[in-house]
């Protein structure tokens, strides 16, 4: 890697300069009136690959754009498509940033801006780590091509129809994803699974109107009580789901990843600290960190029901509403949770009540077996670069295209994580350090060669 | 009572139109935004009792003051005092009404406004009562004392201390109290039992901070399934209520009880069609109307946490809270059931998860014995004005102030529904029936003569 590492040192202002430009983009997404800017970091984007040899095309969507980029070397050698995106997060609040969130500053070593570290530094990263191969190699040891989405922040509406209109332009023997952290800082960290989600609202209703709990207590049946009763059902007393054949389909943790788990460098009592909280219940048979990586779960995310102002008010609410949300693993569907839920919640209705379950949304998990080449290679790879032993991680995390890549392409699907939890990614004064924004292009660069020779 | 009918049929217009300036007047005691109104209703009270030839005097408390008015004719005969009060419960939620609660409006000969039944209209009912006798006579035939407070829809906190600080002013024979609903529309009713009230708001609390359900599910405590594992836990399998010892003081309800229960005219088929619902759960072991009138019951009545907006958030929310309140009968208190549940909730909690038990307020139950002249006086006369036999009833409603009338005064408590069950008081769309209004002048006439003969 000392060429790579050459290679950053002779650059290091001017890749700086660079990641600032990109990041002087607010493209946000979700907001309307920054639809041009979104549109001008694609074009920033083709712009820095293009020199690189990369044949570019800009995908219109119903949105935003997705920018694509391939660099075709023989069919004799492995594909890797790597994947992030170049929309942001509303920086709102504005006044709780040090300074402007579209005006890259660097304190204390970090790079402060929105989009720095999500996603627009880790994308930016790879293509550096792709152009320092070039200079040392004159070429790149595999196929690579980029793409890179304009949506990320607003859900990915358009990406997956995308995946599956394109399968073959985007045919891939791995995918690579630097859009999240590593387990800790200076942490070589390959994440190869993320949970699912299957996501429900549940309205539970009584008399048709609100009573006088006074004259109709004792008789009228009560739409916050039952529903309090049917999530209470939804776990034993174990801490399992209790949901009829909620397990039926989970892919076990095998003893391999229980090796691996527990070399993961995470702490019961410093998280248990952190969140104020003396203990961090769950499914009983489990650790924390496989419950937190490998385990369903199930949390209500909302109630709502009868008076919540200041005060008192004797009333037998006709409605309670509640969020529920499931997340799910390998081999477990959001279709078939969703309806495995929404079956016993109808079924342990409390008599006089009714209830109706609503469908929010879903999304596949995704994992890579760790024991799969990609996954190996991307492992010692990262070792190697950091010098030290690499953390193998999944997360209860959801990101749906994940699925996409690994159902419609047949690819295995690694997660890199160059940035770090404290990055404030979402909030104001997100950074990026630059120590990982430089690390990111010799691990990319490693990433490439490694996947070539090993995959 | 000729004479009070033609009294009322020469005023309908004038009465409609005093009525519903009180009702415009938003009284709403637990909002403090609204306590000049609520002094507003207090002193529209003063300025229509004055005239009458009644001494008036306004009592300042703690938070909303009372009404006081009396027109003394001599020691040698009875003297009654007609409890009511001016305060009405919040409207919320406002986009649920047909037309503002605080602007009164006749549809299908009924008054709909927040208050129109409880209680303004029933306390108006009296006034003009009064007005009806003095018009015919000239006087009234026995002491009258008028005691209308502004704090029944918080728990009446302030009034029992000044019923015991004010107990020669207020002194009675009986306390005269309409504040409810009749048995059934066109049902002569006297009430000689009520229901106490204990209520309290519940916190449980989680990690310190929101949290993501992805990175955190499985190992954060959700404060939302845990508190709804506690309410599921405040019954049994068959309506009881679960709280230790909830039990232990209950008044049972005596064999003739049960057969005046069963002569009143109730029916169950028609109440869960009324509302809407498949069947009247509760207690087992008891009829749906022994359960309303004289069993113990505890209800939530708001529960809230978590995302309750349009679509989906995943997020562990660090709080959740609940109103629970429990109906009691005599012999419980509001005291003891108050330290029960609290103590039971504190034994339940979910671990990782905290619970804090506010008391919200509490009031005790009162039983005047059936066979006392008052109630037998009111009975006789309830029956004349209606041309049918009276019904006598217990009810699952709460006036806190009735306990103190009977444990400070030594009076017989009478308390005589003007309203019906339908009204939606503490509903949306709540209404007063203006025959209802009409015959509760007629009946205010009927029982002050009466009490003056027979008591």
């Amino acid at each position: 890697m000392g060429d790579t590492k050459t290679f950053i040192e002779a650059r290091r202002t001017q890749l700086l300069e660079e990641l600032s430009e990109f990041l002087k983009i607010p493209s946000v997404s979700t907001a309307t009136h920054h639809k041009d800017d979104v549109r001008r970091a694609a074009d920033f984007l083709v712009h820095k690959l293009q020199p690189l040899g990369f044949q570019t095309q800009v995908f219109e969507t119903a949105r935003h754009p997705v920018v694509y980029a391939e660099r075709s070397l023989s069919d004799s050698v492995p594909t890797v498509l790597i994947y992030g995106h170049y929309d942001v997060q509303p920086p709102e609040p504005l006044e709780l940033w040090t300074t402007p969130p579209f005006e890259p500053t660097v304190r204390d070593g970090k790079l402060h801006a929105r989009g720095a570290s999500d996603d627009k530094g880790q994308v930016y990263a790879h293509i550096k780590g792709v152009e320092a191969l070039l200079e040392q190699f004159g070429t790149l040891p595999l196929n690579v091509k980029f793409l890179i989405e304009g949506e990320e922040e607003i859900g990915s509406p358009n990406l997956g129809p995308f995946i599956e209109a394109h399968r073959d332009l985007l045919a891939a023997d791995i995918v690579l994803i630097s859009d999240g952290a590593m387990a800790a800082p200076e942490t070589p960290t390959i994440t190869y699974g993320l949970k699912g989600l299957a996501y429900v609202e549940v309205h539970v209703r009584g008399a048709a109107m609100d009573l006088h709990s006074g004259a109709f207590g004792g008789g009228a049946p009560n739409p916050i009580n039952g529903l309090a009763k049917m999530i209470a059902a939804l776990h034993d007393d174990v801490g399992r789901v209790a949901v009829p054949g909620f397990y039926d389909t989970v892919l076990d943790i095998t003893p391999e990843e229980r090796v691996v788990f527990k070399r993961a460098p995470f702490d019961e009592r410093a998280l248990a600290e952190e969140l104020g909280v003396s203990t961090l219940p769950g499914e009983a048979g489990y650790t924390v960190l496989e419950r937190l990586w490998a385990r369903p779960t199930l949390d209500c995310n909302g109630i709502g029901g009868g008076f919540q102002g200041e005060g008192s008010k004797t009333v037998i609410a006709s409605e309670a509403m509640a969020k529920i949300s499931c997340r799910l693993v390998p081999n477990q569907t959001p279709q078939d949770i969703t309806q495995k839920l929404g079956d016993y919640l109808r079924a342990i209705v409390p008599e006089g009540l009714t209830v109706e379950v609503i469908e929010l949304h879903g999304g596949d998990g995704a994992l890579t077996p760790l024991t799969s080449p990609a996954v190996q290679a991307a492992g010692r790879a990262l070792a190697e670069v950091y010098g030290k032993e690499t953390v193998f991680a999944r997360t209860g995390g959801t990101i749906p295209v994940a699925s996409s890549f690994q159902k419609q392409l047949g690819a295995d699907v690694v997660f890199v994580g160059l940035g770090l939890e404290s990055d404030r990614a979402h909030s104001p004064n997100e950074k990026f350090d630059l120590m990982n924004y430089y690390r990111g292009i010799e691990v990319s660069a490693a990433l490439l060669e490694a996947f070539a020779i090993e995959v």
